[in-house]
């Protein structure tokens, strides 16, 4: 929906049914270029369920055909691009950062995967630095830059363009708009992440719609980073002895530290930091014809900013 | 080497060193796309070895990160591609064939793994047919059709030209170039796998460097294809019972009925048909100023015809 609610801001009006159409197709490439991650990582993970089914890998038949699998959820976007938007001349746009994108979360992947392996627990590998590193890289290019990239390229905005200059509004600057969305929405996706983290920890199973297990699945998450930056040696020999391990009372220990720690307090204070920078940036967007919108990024905090599920 | 050799074969002259280090690119992504195939059929398929080494995934510290990492060396290609031919018309060509023949690889390996799982023997599901199928799919496209294809888009060979009419010279209609590389270079591959197939059965390990494994393996091979083709029922239950069996008293029984049926013969018969027939359509090229070469499919064939290792 990102890319159809995008696309709807930049032209300012209703879309035609083909508008429409091409808008959707652009949104499940998305859709499909996570399936292809998600069905990976999943095998990577050894985990058993996603969105509340077994995971696409342990399926009878399945197994390691997932592999094979997940590269064709990946050639479909390739498809899917060439059929509806092979005579655009943004076409080798879309084809370049589909495939930056791409490699960008693959980087993210594999840093991740070195971070926290399942069955290694050292916290000498964590830190909030290695963590914003993972969460850009995995999640904020391919679920917030890709989907607006793409909206962009459909609605013919073009690599560069001049506008009032920000400071002196009688002047005019030269406007990159591809690295202005980016400068906006790789902070907001690591935003969302943060948040994402915080929840899984702090969250009702009846918030969250699941039971929080980033504890002990030995996830690199903002909340054991942000503890580990504050931990005393006692603190931080708890959190050694008991993160990312099976073990219910080990969990309890866990959480315990986080409590002592006031991470919830920290995380407050985040929220509100990053909403203001993100507020500031946006504000300074000039609005000029055939150029970027505010309201693009409005649109996305206000959907994100202090929700609880 | 095979994108080096074409592009000098169309172009008729030594290459400048930019044009080398092009078409050499070319034939590294080439290389690429088999590394990012292997990795993860070596995975699906649990081999133990790989050109005499153990298999990427079963190094230490990598197991299923191998899937990332096959990820990766496929999105190398398309980094290779955007730093050496971005600003050349045939750019977006480049891109269009990798993904196709990516997608066709695809395909043939799950059609593959479908037919011939590791784990179950069912010599109903092989046919001829069905061997022509993967072979095409899974290995022709991408060793074959893509390193030419690649050559001609650098040659600037177009999608269309007009020549002399093979059968009254004085006319002329319109070739295909790409469409016509495709028409000889799969049928060029299939011929080149039943090879495989069948040195893998009657080659010496010293003429083929290792020990042929496609029996013992469940592989649905041309050589198993045309037994079963010509089994009488008692062989048909021989072969049923021992096929696919990590076992080298059922692959004796296995390669006696082979023996029994002649199947030596039929791949000598065949060998001659394909090869008349890849001539016949390679004498049916007229070359003019720009378009394909008919030395381009005589190197190949050459390369292949009668080989013994």
């Amino acid at each position: 929906m990102s890319v159809v609610d995008t696309v709807e801001i930049l032209k300012g009006r209703t879309l035609t049914d083909e508008e429409y159409f091409k808008a959707a197709v652009l949104g499940w490439c998305v859709e499909l270029l996570q399936a292809y991650f998600l069905v990976a990582d999943d095998m990577m993970d050894t985990s058993i369920t996603r969105r509340g089914q077994p995971c696409w890998y342990r399926l009878p038949n399945v197994n390691m055909i997932a592999i094979n699998d997940a590269f064709m959820l990946e050639a479909a976007i390739y498809r899917l691009l060439k059929t509806h938007f092979r005579r655009e001349k943004y076409y080798v746009d879309l084809m370049d950062l589909f495939h930056e994108v791409t490699y960008q979360t693959e980087m993210g992947q594999l840093v991740d995967l070195i971070t926290a392996p399942e069955d290694s627990v050292d916290l000498d590998k964590f830190s909030l630095e290695r963590h914003r590193l993972i969460v850009i890289y995995k999640t904020a290019y391919y679920s917030f830059y890709l989907p607006v990239a793409l909206a962009m390229y459909m609605s013919n905005i073009p690599e560069s363009y001049t506008a009032p200059s920000p400071s002196s509004p009688s002047q005019s600057e030269t406007v990159h708009p591809y690295a202005l969305a980016q400068s906006i929405l790789i902070p907001l996706g690591e935003y969302f992440q943060i948040q994402d983290d915080w929840l899984d920890f702090s969250g009702t199973p009846e918030q969250i719609g699941k039971i929080g297990t980033d504890i002990v699945d030995n996830k690199c998450s903002w909340v054991v980073n942000t503890a580990l930056a504050l931990a005393n040696p006692e603190q931080r020999r708890v959190l050694d002895e008991n993160y990312g391990r099976k073990d219910g009372n080990k969990e309890e220990k866990v959480k315990q530290v986080f409590g002592e720690l006031k991470v919830g307090e920290k995380y407050a204070a985040y929220e509100e930091k990053v909403v203001g920078e993100l507020k500031e940036r946006i504000g300074r967007i000039q609005e000029v014809e055939g150029g970027l919108r505010r309201e693009v990024f409005e649109s996305f905090l206000g959907k994100i900013y202090r929700r609880s599920k």
